[in-house]
Parts: structure tokens; C-alpha cells; sequence
């Protein structure tokens, strides 16, 4: 098959500042053996893409020169490195973002989501995908079986972030677990407790319809936060006991919301020896019931995007039917209308917004 | 062997308002088949048998009723039911003070410290040792090498704090460790810790002395704590790696003191993918760093008690002397001075008190 | 609820030298406040009942007395101790047949199957449950949900055993896994699997009906074992890996079978790192290739029986519906025609039989 | 520092038919800026070079065309690529003898020694380190600490052979550990194991002088095997057994060996749930006892060579003189009398011969 013919490659450039541009940069070349070239097909929008926009910054993370963002993406493969086998041109792929220095002890010991050099896409200085062509090593593209479009390709991406902290969770068979946050992640994160086997799954939010959005994602039950009621006085807490009759608690907490009440109800609904799973982000430092959780020896663990086999598994989840996305890319956006797609997020409309690349035809997208 | 001629029982009695007296008890008769009952020698007092008698309660459990305090025991064995085999009349042993059903989920699973129906020694309404005699199933009393002396056998209870608690924070062989508080518990992790292979342990305290007895129970390095700096501007952590070289951070904290600083320390001087356990316990709600649990992917274990193994790993570490407990008592009372123990540690004298049963001689204390 | 009226305790007793009788015997009374009274319903035969009736022993277990025999059963609680608050009269349980110590080193640590003082039902000299009435601690019985009958219910006990090998299998979501010997257990072991999210089940067996079965639980390929070629010459390795396309190997082998050429063909097909579970047995020594399994690196398991939260498991598997045993009982017995089933087995005739306790009507069989 | 003057690159080929040369070969060059070279100053000789020096072949691997032999080695840096910042010119380095590809699903996911690209050093067509320049890239090299030698740096190898077997035992604390085999691998796992903190170890073999060694490795215990009752008579069991007192087995078996008599004295020794580890490598198939598998529910782990975090912990071992090898190189040839280093392994003088690399002076190799 003649390798394809390269058109240009169309960036959307975010500045510092918060403006975006759109410009044409080099198109990637294969700089080692193992490299492959992706033309980008779609790409999910993410909270740390918005973030970037309107905060000009996240944690540690600066745009301090202009940044392609994008992370969430699937495409086809356009070019590949000489000692690349398991790849080859016009591959349907799903992308790994993070490209690991693989040497070091993270890497070498099978954590390689906390390698020390990572350089992850659209986390400053690194540009992101939003672009026609992006240059990964061949370990960062999985091949998307025929049944998965290049649209729901895009979400193998937090997928990967909800199979990396159901992982940590521990065995779910037949088990209980409560997932706060009924957003993209928190969904998946739903389907992905079920899938691994978990016999109760309890959704949280405070927005109706994303609860009723849950049951079609593996949530056997909803609870709907009261905030009022989430300053400790533990009535969130009785009732999803009440509600799930599993009066001495749950074994697994995964939180994708990050939101203080929701730490504190989590380990307060857990039974002894549970595992509470830190998903989501929100504020750096939070109030702790640490007493709690030496009393009833629990483990919290902080999860941290993905790592080995991760993406594998999501993919195996989609291929086999064991995990459906059906209907959770709600918004789509042309490239030129990307920054739409952005404001679409801020508005918190539907549940994820997906861009298509520079020219990709609507055929191409459900591919 | 002629079973011993009983004695009267005698106990130390705390009533609800916090005064204490002596009264003669019934000395308990062999219940079930595989009962034992011990002579008390030695008791170690812990900071709940010091809550109990300044405050009536702790956490959820109450004074309200007389109460013996005591649960950090060595005595003899003066009687043994007919099913027991592996115990005989006149063995040393240190006493393993918490009785779990044997059949919920969390005693089947191996997990039985969180036993849903534990009766544990001291917490209400559970009578402690500080008495004459004391009844437990055998599978509670552990014997005791001639090596240790009653004394002695007092700390294996702490010690096996010590030992579930770095069993909790993972392989240690080689590894960095940092023990927040240099009090019995602390020094005690610094030295399974040491056992453990820990090629470097940290003894963190604010009390220069302690740090100074913590070099010998096994601590590399000593730092004492800035309290001023202590309010998160990370200038304790940034000492702390600069005294070990360790800069990217160490492998595990365990922090003995359950203050809200050394929390936030620990977490900070945590490198990513390390593990934080809580052994010691302060307030019950406190800051917490989640932000960078996240970042770091960090696991913060409660540590409750002990488990399985527990009790005999602690024995197996004086039997061989990988742990050396030698000045670890620095106060002894006897039973009809059992007061004055109690003032002494409120007063932060020493390191650790012991309290002698009734009518032993000071032959007996140090066989 | 009344106390049910007892009718005479009827049981099979097989005699030193292969004969059964039918005898009355005692009804057993609650002897411990945790003692539970049942029932039984129906039981399953097992390898182990007819290898007591034809030779008369199994390894070290020899018929020197009368024996009754069976062990997988399901039946109604008639009674309970004063001390039994989870169970209730007229409650319809699956039995676990095995009475542990509780308070050994291995009951203490979470393998309660490794206990060294175990009462296991129709393991000489222990009495099985092919009577009417079989008392047991509470913590043996298992309450079935309302959707698996008590004729179903008798499989709990060989669905446990597949769940115990899986587990020790490891994870299973998105692996691949082969399973030799088609049987009872190595149907489970198929439906097992699949259930914990493998993606490849290769059921092997010499038998083509019973592979063509396995389809039905849960095996996405089979393979007809050639016997001719399993002297070592690797060939029906080679042909598993073709028709898996899994030509690294596979990740977990299940042996159900017990031959000595499936354990050389299992090794052969794993994929380095891979797990073998050792399920059934067969010749007490077997030639194995240690070789490979250095090379390799694998990890070669014995499976027990089952554990902690074995038989829960089970059961919450077959409530969830994510694994079904429909038509996995192909025979039926009266109690009074008994000897039929035995001989039923011993003709390879359906998957598993099932005797019927005394006076159960047909209705009940499948309540 | 300037970079070295390099001299020229002399190594000991092997040809195909056993014989030996000398010959002159081109300096190896900084390909990657990742790569450094070593010069090579203590070669250990290990079965396996023997192996291929008599047989022309081990296992797969076949002696098609000239090799240099030698993987267990020390050196020192002499140039370092670009990127290379963790090391640097003059470094005193342990050497691991396998490259790895790093982004196999295997090298990912921290099990690089089974990675499927591994290029081993003097496993057929790789050349070995029996040469004055040896490649690597920087993740192979480990400092030496200035306590140890470069004698006994060549002693990283084996000793990480033995750390990987180790961990692979499980945890050790407290634990009895039987090694079978007392050669330079053995004794190693006698001395990891103590420092490991396993209370009893038990060396075992069948040469008196190789079991006096053991005690000054970590040996508690010496246990000289009886073949004639070797045929599975289970005597050696039991008086192994009775020599330490652990009645009912051991935790933990390192077979060392690769003697199937040992395999099956290991089987038979050890406790319900205990661990064996096959690390040395004797026939391909050996008899094996697996009902006493399944019935003691034992697991049975091939070793292979050694992964992430060996090297490190190997040294560190050495370097807090928590393991020891004074004394373990019995033999020391200068490069020119290579082959009488081959013949003394054969002729079994000693425990370890080492081959020090071209021109290094005897001031040197103590260093």
C-alpha cells in the first residue's frame, strides 16, 4: 500500500493569554525507526483542555508560549518507522498521549505513568493533538477494532483513566462501589466497576440527569448528593446505606468528582478494610477524616492516568461489548469550529464534546 | 506439673469521673475448651489507657461503667482448658489483648483486626489486664523466648503495632523510610523498619532527645521538626531530602504522631508511587494534600491494630535480635503505685511505663 | 415461625468393601449457640464419592468404617443456635461441607482450606451429607438467592471450587485462558473465566459432546485434545495458538483434567509470565517441564478447594445471572435409588448427577 | 576528567567445535546518546559460559559462529552518550548483561526478563564481556560502592539471581527457608534469605565442605542429602524436618539445584501454602509430585534471571553489608589464562572462578 499522500498540518494554537489561532506548522517527520505519523481524527475535549483555556495554567503547568492542546485522540496511521511491525499504514489507532523516557525506574518497574521525563501531550511545553499530523512512538497507538468508530476511539483515552482506577480499586467481583461524579470519567468509571464485576453500583451526583444518564453505564443505583447535608453530619452517607442495604458500607469508593463533601461522605460510607480510589480533581488540599480511615483501615489511593496494559484493556472492554459508550459523545465540532467545542464544556452541555480533524468528511467519524 | 495455688484477684479499677481503686475481682474460670488463663506480670500503659482516665472516652467508646485499663501484657500461664495443646502451665507469654469471633468475613479473610465483633482489652466495656489473672483463648497468648523478659514481653504489643504497620507500607528491602514521631510506636517502626532492610529510616520529632534514643533503635538519620515552617511551605520536606540525598523523595512514611503537620510533610517528602501509612492518631479530621496523593499516585493506609502474623513476627524480631528493645522501659511502678505510672507518662516522662501485677517480685520483671 | 417437626434422620452409609446400606440414624442436635440444623435437599456427586465406593480410598483417606458420603449440597435450615442472628428457619442455603478450626495459623491468615484440624464432610472419618439431616456452623451456610433452585444450589459447591482456581489464576479481564477437562469443574472453571472477563476460553477435552457443551458456558473456542500426538511433540500446542492466534502463548491455563499430558501441553502453551492452576487430579506424580516453566517464568499453583469468600462469590455469580448452570444437571436420583447415581457416574453419562435427600418431591427439587 | 585513551579491544572467542582464541576486534562505539562504553576489569564464569564452551549449546541457543563468553561482570566507565547524565567517565560499575527492547508489553509492564527482543550477553549471537570494551546503554550500568571490589563487583550478577529468586519466595520475615544446591547461586540465596529475614535457613547438599561454606552465607542450618534415599522414600524430608523442629514444613524452598531429587525432597518439605522457586536448571523434565501440589496448595514458581530493582537491591545488600561474599571468588585468573579459569569450573575447584579483563593489574581488581 503507497504510503498516503500528505496534506498540510493545520494546528489550532492556543496563546498565552487565552486566544486561539489557527496556523500551519511542519509536518512531523519520523525522527527513530520505531516512530509512526498519525493524521488525527478526532479528539476529545477534557478538563484539563479547558483549563489550559481559561487559566492559562494547571498545577505546576504554565502556557507560557503557544500550545496545540488535545489528548483524547483517535486516528489513522499515515507513515511508520523502519523497524515498526505491528503497525502499518491506514491502521485505525487510538493514541496514547504520555511518551515515557522508558528507562528509568518507573518505567522499568511497570509504573510508567510516573516516569520523571514523561512528555505528556498538551501539558505545557508539550503541544497536544490538536492537529492534522502527530508523531508518537509506536507503543502509544492501539489498533481500534472495526467496531469502534474513530469518534468513540476518542474516549479509549479516559476510559483508560477509569480501568486505571477501577484497577486500583482492587478486585470488584461481586463487590460494592459508590462512583462520585457523573461526568465523562465518573461514567466510565460506572461501566468499568460493572464490567469487572462489581454486584452494586452506586452513581453520585447532584444533577438529575447525569444520574439517570448513569443507569445506562452500569450503575445498578443513583443517589442524588444533598449538599446541604454535605457538611459531615454523615445523612448522605445513610442514606446510599439504606438506599443499597449494605448497612456496614462499601467496599470501593472511586472519586471522579473531587469535590470535598464527596471525599468525606466516601469514606465515611465505606465498610472496614474498603478501598477509596481519588479519580478527579478539584481543590489541592481538602478536610480529611483521617481517623476514619485508621479505624477502619482503609486504603486511599491517588490515580494518576494510566499505565501498563491500560489502554489494552479499554480497548478489549470496547471490542467485546463488555463496556458500551454508545451515546456519551453528545456534541461533535468541526475543526474549524473547535472553539465552540470548548465553550460547549464551559457551558457544561452533554456529556463529552468531541473536534474531527482538519478535513475529516462526517463519513470518516463513524468509521 | 500441679496447677499453681490462685491467689486473689485483684484489679485496678477506673471509674467514670476518672478516679481509680482497687477491688478483688472473681478470678475467671476456664470458659471454653481452648481457654487459657494467664498471671498478669507486666503491663505496658498506652496513650488510650491515659485518654480513658483523663477524658472518660475515645472516639466512640465511653467510660460508664468501672472499667480495668491494660492491655499491653506479659504474664504466666496458670491454668489451660482441655483442647489446649500448645500452651502448658508456667509458659512465659506476651498476650495478644483483642478477641475476634473467628467466623464474620473480615476473621475468615485474614483481616481479623477488623472484626466486626471484636472484644478488646481496655475499651469499654471490655475489662483490660491490669489485674491478677485474665482469661483469653490460647491462639491469644504467644510464648515468649527465655531471651525476652516479662519486661520486656510488655512491648510486644506496641511492637506488633510497629510490625503491622510497616507490613502496610511494603517491601522495605533497600528502601528510604521516614517515622514521623519518636515516641514508643515510632521508635519501634524505626526498628522493624531497620529490620525490614530499610537502607535509610528518618526519625522526625520535636523533641531533640527522643530523636537522639531513636539512632539507637535503628533511625540512619534524625530531623527535628520546624514547627514554625511547618504551615505547608514545604521548607521541612525540602531538609528532609537534603539531609538524605533522597531527592526525589522517599519510598514510605509512617507517621506515629498523627499531627496534621507531619501528614502534610510526609506526603510532601513522599516520592511518586510511595506509600504513607497513619499509625498514630490526632485529630480526627485534618488537611490533606490530595492534590498531590494524585499526582504522585500516593497510597495513605490506615493502619488499625494488628493482624494476622503480627504478634509472632514481632516475637520472631526479639527472638532473633534483629530488634533490640533494651531501654525502651524507662519507668516501672508497682501495681499499688499503678497512679504515679499513669501521671508519669502525662507528664512525658521516658519512653514507656510499665506497671507490674500484683505481688510480683522484681526477680520475676526481668526473668 | 414454629420449629419444623423432624422426621427420622435417614442416611446412605457405605460400608469397608464398596457396599451401601440405608440406615436411621440420630438426628444431630445444635451443640454449639452457632450451630445451624439443615435439611439437606439435594447433593451432587463428586469424583472424590465415587473413587471412596470403588477403592475404598483417597490418598490418605481410607474407608475403615461406615461412611456416609456426599458433600455438595444444598438444603433448608430446620433450626438454629441461640447465637445464629444471620440465618433463620426455613431459609434455603448452599453448604459449605468443610468445618474449619478458626483459630489455626492458617484460619487466622485467610486460607481456612489449609486448616490442619478441617472436619470436611465425607472425607473419613467425617460423615458426608447424603442424609436428612446435617448439622453445620453457621458460617457454612449460604443463603441462595430466590432465583437458583435447591437442584442448582448443589452446584455451589464445585462452582466455588472454579472459583478458587480462578482467582488463583489472577486477573482475568481481557486475558486468555485455556481450560483442560470438560466435566463439571472445568465447565465452571470455562463459565468462571468468562465471567471475570477473559476474552479467550479454549475448553479442551478428548470428548467432542462434552467440548460442544462448553460453548454453553462460556468457552469461545474449543479443541479437541489428539492423544496420539501428546507424547510432547508439541503439536497440540501448536494447533491451540493457531486457532487462538495467540502465538505468544496464552496467559492462564486451568487444569481440570488431571492428565499428565494436559499439564505438558498446558505449560507448552503458556505465554512467558503466565499462570497454570492445577484444579483436578489425577496420577500423584506426573513428568513436568521444568524447563520451560524457568524459561518461562512461570507460576505453577495447587488449588484447594476454596476460601475465604469462595462460596459467596459463587453464589453471587449465579444471582447476577453472569454465570448460568442451566442443564448443567443432566441426572436425577431419588435418595432411595442412590446407588443408581453412583453407578451413573461411574458410565460418563451427563455432566453431573444429583441425589435427592429423603422424601423431597419433585416440587421442591426446583423450588 | 578527559575521556580515556582507549587502547585496543582484545577478547576471548569461542569458536563452534569448543575451541578458544584470542583475537583483536573493533572498539565498540557510543551508538545512542543513551549508550556508555565499560571497560571491562572481572568477568565471574557461570554455568552457562562452561555450557557452550563443552556442549557447543544450551537449550535453544547453539554455538553457530565465533562468541565471546562472559556475562557476570564490573568495569569502568570510559565514555558515556550525550544523554547520558546519571553516569560519567571513570565510574566503577556493576554490569547487566541483558538489553532489553523496553517497549514490549512485557518491558512495560516491569517484567523485562521475559522480554521478547532481550539481547544477552554470550547467549548466541550476542557476544559476551570477555573483552577489554563492552557496550551498553546507561540503565545496565550500576555504581559500585566504594566498599566493594571489583572482584566482588563481577558477584552483582549472581547475586541478583538470587534476589530475583528470593522475592519470588515471598515474604521472609520470620520465615524458614530451605536452599537446595550450596554453589555460588545457592549460597547467595542462603545469604539473601538471611538478609531477607527469614529465622531459619537450610542449606542442602550433597558435598560436606560446599554445606560449611553455607553457614558463613546466612546458613542457620546445614543438611548434607542422602541420594540413596533420594528415590522419594521421603527420609531426607524427614530428617529435615527434624533437624529444625518445623514439623509441619517449611515456608519457603529455593532449589538451586535443578537435581530432581531435590525438586522432589522440596516438594515434600514444605509446609501447607508454602512457595518453591526453581532457580538453577538441571534436566528439562523432571518427575513431579503434584497431588502434594495441589493438596498443600503450593505454588511453584520458575525464576528467570533477574528484573526491575535487582541490580539495585543486589548492591545495596552489599553495600550495608547486609550480605557478604568475602571469600566467595576462590579463583582469580589473569585474561591470558582464560581457559584454565574454564577448566578449573569443571574440575569444581572452589565456588567462584573470575577471568580479570585485558592488562588489569592486581592493584586494580581489589580496588
Amino acid at each position: 500500500m503507497p504510503t498516503p499522500q500528505l496534506s498540510a498540518n493545520r494546528a489550532l494554537v492556543l496563546h498565552p493569554g487565552g486566544t486561539f489561532t489557527y496556523s500551519e506548522r511542519e509536518i512531523p517527520t519520523i525522527e527513530s525507526d520505531r516512530d509512526v505519523l498519525v493524521r488525527v481524527v478526532a479528539t476529545g475535549l477534557c478538563g484539563s483542555d479547558i483549563h489550559y483555556w481559561q487559566h492559562g495554567k494547571l498545577g505546576r503547568y504554565e502556557v507560557t508560549q503557544p500550545l496545540v492542546l488535545g489528548h483524547e485522540s483517535s486516528g489513522v496511521i499515515v507513515a511508520t518507522g523502519s523497524n515498526v511491525d505491528r503497525l502499518k499504514v491506514n491502521d485505525r489507532v487510538a493514541l496514547e498521549p504520555g511518551i515515557s523516557c522508558n528507562v528509568c525506574s518507573y518505567c522499568r518497574s511497570g509504573r510508567y505513568n510516573l516516569c520523571t521525563s514523561m512528555q505528556f501531550a498538551a501539558t505545557p511545553p508539550v503541544n497536544g493533538t490538536l492537529c492534522t499530523y502527530y508523531r508518537v512512538p509506536a507503543q502509544c497507538c492501539y489498533k481500534l477494532p472495526d467496531t469502534v468508530s474513530f469518534r468513540d476511539g476518542a474516549l479509549v483515552e479516559p476510559l483508560s483513566v477509569a480501568v486505571h482506577a477501577c484497577r486500583l480499586g482492587g478486585d470488584m467481583q461481586n463487590r460494592s462501589v459508590v462512583v462520585f461524579g457523573a461526568g465523562p470519567v465518573g461514567l466510565l468509571c460506572c461501566a468499568v466497576a460493572a464490567a469487572f464485576g462489581a454486584s452494586t453500583v452506586v452513581a453520585v451526583d447532584v444533577v438529575e440527569e447525569r444520574l439517570e444518564c448513569a443507569r445506562r453505564y452500569g450503575a445498578t443505583h443513583t443517589y442524588r448528593m444533598q449538599t446541604a447535608q454535605a457538611e459531615g453530619d454523615g445523612s448522605n452517607e445513610a442514606q446510599i446505606r439504606a438506599l443499597t442495604g449494605l448497612h456496614e458500607g462499601v467496599d470501593v469508593v472511586l472519586d471522579a468528582s473531587g469535590a470535598e463533601a464527596c471525599l468525606a461522605c466516601g469514606i465515611g460510607v465505606l465498610a472496614s478494610g474498603g478501598t477509596f480510589v481519588q479519580v478527579g480533581l478539584g481543590k489541592p488540599t481538602v478536610a480529611f477524616p483521617v481517623g476514619m480511615v485508621c479505624d477502619k483501615e482503609i486504603a486511599f489511593k491517588g490515580s494518576f492516568r494510566y499505565g501498563p496494559g491500560d489502554y489494552k484493556l479499554a480497548i478489549g472492554l470496547l471490542s467485546s461489548g463488555r463496556v458500551r459508550v454508545d451515546g456519551l459523545v453528545t456534541h461533535e465540532f468541526d475543526f474549524e469550529k473547535a472553539e465552540e467545542a470548548f465553550k460547549n464544556v464551559v457551558a457544561r452541555r452533554g456529556i463529552k464534546s468531541v473536534i474531527y480533524g482538519p478535513s475529516i468528511d462526517s463519513h470518516m467519524r463513524i468509521a
